[in-house]
């Protein structure tokens, strides 16, 4: 790939930037589409986002901006339109530039573990489904769960009214689901979800007591790197199946790309 | 190259940045040295730079910045700290980040383009120079002229002020230097500088009467895109060596690269 003065800018903005897999597997896409364009990655700050935004929001030649932590929610009053899954769940992780001037923002996290998942051979249609973690990433994925058909959804979060604004929300949005607040213990679930960040950095706690999980149980993580985090080599052990955050952040990466015009993403 | 989570950005802002060459020239050497880095094309118009900048000054991955047209002057109340050139000459082409925190700025146009004049083998010390344009770049070439010891040095730009202030502070500068301000007509003078942007456009008027050059002049252009300006051929019709804007550029940018760290540049 050979960046010049015509290449077109795409970005991933968070912090931290260095574990993350976007710039490589946009980069890679782009040298194999033969494309003149670039994803660098933007570190910046919680709390630097409107003034690093309004910054970039003039660079004509940026085309669009992946958002991850700790920025999904902050984004939202800075865009001049949203896509349906930002307005519902009040996040996004994607910004085009609008064909009609301004920008526009989108959530493709929830779907994209969605879309991991089946093609992981889980589909999430009827299950029984623990979720642990309600942040910005959490809510996406309970309602990409919950479009997609769950039969059971029980909801954990250390900030409970976190959980319980999302059992309110999920109750309204999607009438025939059972919704409910829960206990971090997976005993009785068919599918267990890791949507919190524990696992991204050495040292952290699980997310739930290893020991309640037992063989034929799907467990599935949100943290891209590493791939393998403790509790996913916990489910292993315990003979569960597991899909790593590898999973959903590929298809993530596949829908935003396809929504920020990038065709023949898988070849 | 591969661009990931960890790279360091360096970036190029002015308007239009599709001619520019520095990020085909860095990202060479950043390649050939090995160095997990990219300098990426930066589009901001005009009156867009404080709010861009604000913006990339929170990049905390962000380690440095080229500084083209139209933004040279205007970057200046933006930073923390001035070069000695940039203080001279009221401009800067490079910033970088301090140790100390902040942002630090230096002009290296002037010593690039004296750098490749003379690896031309044409060296301004004892000439007689016209140089026409007294813009940001025409500033801190004149200046890097007078350092470089010309013999004598006439300024010409279609705005006359810019010509006489810059004849009163190059005076104050180098007062053993004879420079005045006449017109763009190069009869007996050694070396010829165009430093306006005449020849960037297709269908820019040439920057002087080519009829009045002469075999044995050395005729000078800043003008990197087009490497072979309108001016250049009639200089080469006319029986004058010539130095392309390529020269100054590649001059520019080894020292700009230098300054920024980038050690190793050529190889």
């Amino acid at each position: 790939m050979t960046i010049t003065g015509t290449t077109r800018l795409f970005g991933i903005i968070g912090d931290p930037v260095a574990p993350l897999r976007s710039p490589a597997l946009f980069n890679a896409a782009f040298a194999r589409l033969g494309r003149d364009a670039v994803l660098i990655p933007i570190a910046v700050p919680e709390g630097g986002l409107a003034e690093a935004w309004r910054g970039l929001a003039l660079f004509d030649n940026l085309d669009g901006l992946v958002v991850t932590m700790p920025h999904k929610t902050a984004i939202l009053p800075l865009l001049d339109a949203l896509g349906p899954t930002a307005r519902a769940t009040g996040t996004v992780n994607t910004v085009r530039r609008r064909a009609e001037g301004g920008w526009e923002g989108e959530m493709f996290d929830g779907e994209g573990f969605r879309d991991g998942l089946e093609r992981a051979g889980h589909a999430p249609a009827g299950a029984s489904i623990l979720q642990i973690g309600c942040g910005a990433a959490g809510r996406a994925i309970a309602y990409a769960l919950a479009r997609a058909g769950a039969g059971r959804l029980v909801l954990h979060d250390t900030a409970r009214d976190r959980a319980e604004a999302l059992v309110v929300a999920l109750r309204a949005a999607y009438p025939a689901l059972q919704v409910a607040v829960g206990p971090p213990d997976p005993a009785g679930f068919g599918i267990v979800v890791n949507a919190t960040p524990l696992g991204l950095r050495p040292g952290d706690p699980l997310p739930l007591d290893p020991a309640a999980l037992r063989a034929g149980q799907v467990v599935a993580d949100v943290i891209p790197n590493p791939e393998v985090t403790p509790l996913v080599l916990a489910a292993r052990a315990a003979g569960c199946a597991t899909v790593t955050g590898r999973a959903m952040h590929e298809g993530q990466a596949r829908l935003a790309a396809a929504w920020l015009g990038i065709t023949g993403w898988e070849g």
